[in-house]
């Protein structure tokens, strides 16, 4: 992050057990990818008791797990430890700079969250608890989509009307895939939902809106993600969306529609004539 | 609207009898604060059975009344008609280019919400019909609030973090005050909620966010409201939901703050302090 250093405290250090001896909060700051292959060397140096707070996004291609189950999986039952996601609209940059921010520390463990709450919390980053980890990880995952579709939306340049309408009914898309893997609906409504999937649609900056815009200006994704440096996080998580969404009867037509468009060839401005053109129906949030 | 003509097909008629002979549909578009005095004289023209669109927002000051309440009261019992909430993420300007967008025909007449929406419905106009008139009006008056407290952290220059913060926290105060006037939660979730919020706090030609900029600059409402010729609904709104919200016994800690900062000259830098540092909580929504 150009013109930041590091606080004097923070050290790096590549050894294992060096660097969790003693340690009473662990953060695995792992693109969700590479979660299973980094703690594969980490886990037996894990201190008993100390929760892991997991800041990663989105589902493990393949085994379509989250980040909480991953490293569950990758740890093993030997772990004493709970795991706690950090999650909410923060934007690196920002954050850095301590323009005020939220997040929800979302445990199956109270005390945890609890724990993490209170080591995180400064004047200028608020963080609720929050008991729905699943519901919390999910909706961190899906928003990349939305955002996908989002800047395509920015790239056809189809303005407020049609980015506010896809936010809510991504949002509604978001809400069933979640019933379907166990999250609670009302944890969509709040920070970890509505909030993170306003950033990740609005701001400039995100790598999955940028994605869009791109393509909705007629790049393809191939050439896209040759010329970018960075994950889109969204792409992998679109095609691992439609898989769970149709093998448990979900109805996703925008997710749909974006695998159409990244995947297939799809033209965006013929998927939204479809998504608007569909028939005339009564408004469902759940 | 420069640069866009009416259809040779619409005429002005200021006589209400001839205006309204033979309506199948009445669309009322009058400013929340005028919708009595007019249909004071429109109401004894009004033919049987044709139902009233109302697509105006906000709460009429003093009363604290919504538009189709208002309605119902100016045309009396002898009306034998429905009233319907047309509203959603619409602003003008994108709706006459034909951009694509989403709207709610709410009733509790489901045939009256039908009708609106079979005849309102285009390619690009994508109407959903809805049950909770009250819950789609009372989303359209207080997202304006929350669009003022946007536009605050705007002209603070706060970022995204911190706006889709607002968002989230400002969706579950709607929702609180919501469910004290009689209005379903699952309403502010959806396209009349989310949806409209989205736009009103992040299109930069938004009155009320526009206004809140100004303040977060550190201009007073005074001086904003004189230099404008339109109409800033958030004001008079965020006025009547403390009032409604402080009888009905709901913490308002968002509009408590905008009308701190409007009424009482509350530096809105110190409002978001406040705000941030409110003692550690669990998120809930509802």
């Amino acid at each position: 992050m150009p013109g930041l250093t590091l606080p004097a405290q923070v050290s790096v250090e590549p050894d294992p057990a060096a660097a969790l001896r003693g340690a009473t909060i662990v953060v695995s700051a792992i693109p969700t990818q590479f979660i299973r292959t980094v703690w594969a060397n980490f886990a037996s140096a894990l201190p008993p008791g100390a929760p892991i707070v997991s800041v990663a996004k989105g589902f493990e291609s393949g085994s379509h797990r989250l980040p909480s189950e991953i490293l569950r999986e990758a740890i093993g039952p030997r772990a004493v430890t709970s795991t706690v996601a950090l999650t909410g609209p923060t934007i690196a940059a920002e954050l850095a700079r301590r323009l005020p921010a939220t997040m929800l520390a979302a445990s199956l463990d109270a005390d945890a969250a609890e724990r993490v709450q209170r080591a995180f919390s400064t004047p200028w980053l608020r963080i609720y608890t929050h008991d729905d980890p699943i519901g919390a990880e999910v909706a961190g995952a899906l928003k990349n989509v939305i955002a996908l579709a989002a800047g395509m939306i920015d790239g056809l340049a189809l303005g407020y009307n049609a980015k506010s309408a896809l936010l809510a009914r991504g949002l509604v898309e978001m809400v069933r895939i979640g019933a379907a893997l166990g999250a609670k609906a009302e944890t969509f409504f709040g920070i970890a939902g509505v909030g993170d999937l306003a950033t990740t649609c609005f701001s400039p900056e995100g790598r999955n809106r940028a994605c869009g815009e791109a393509i909705g200006r007629g790049v393809t994704l191939e050439a896209h993600l040759a010329q970018t440096r960075s994950v889109v996080e969204g792409v992998e998580t679109a095609r691992s969306v439609r898989q769970l969404a149709h093998e448990r009867g979900v109805e996703i037509p925008i997710t749909d529609a974006v695998c159409r468009i990244l995947f297939e060839g799809l033209p965006p401005a013929d998927a939204i004539r479809a998504l608007m053109t569909r028939e005339a129906k009564a408004e469902r949030i759940t």
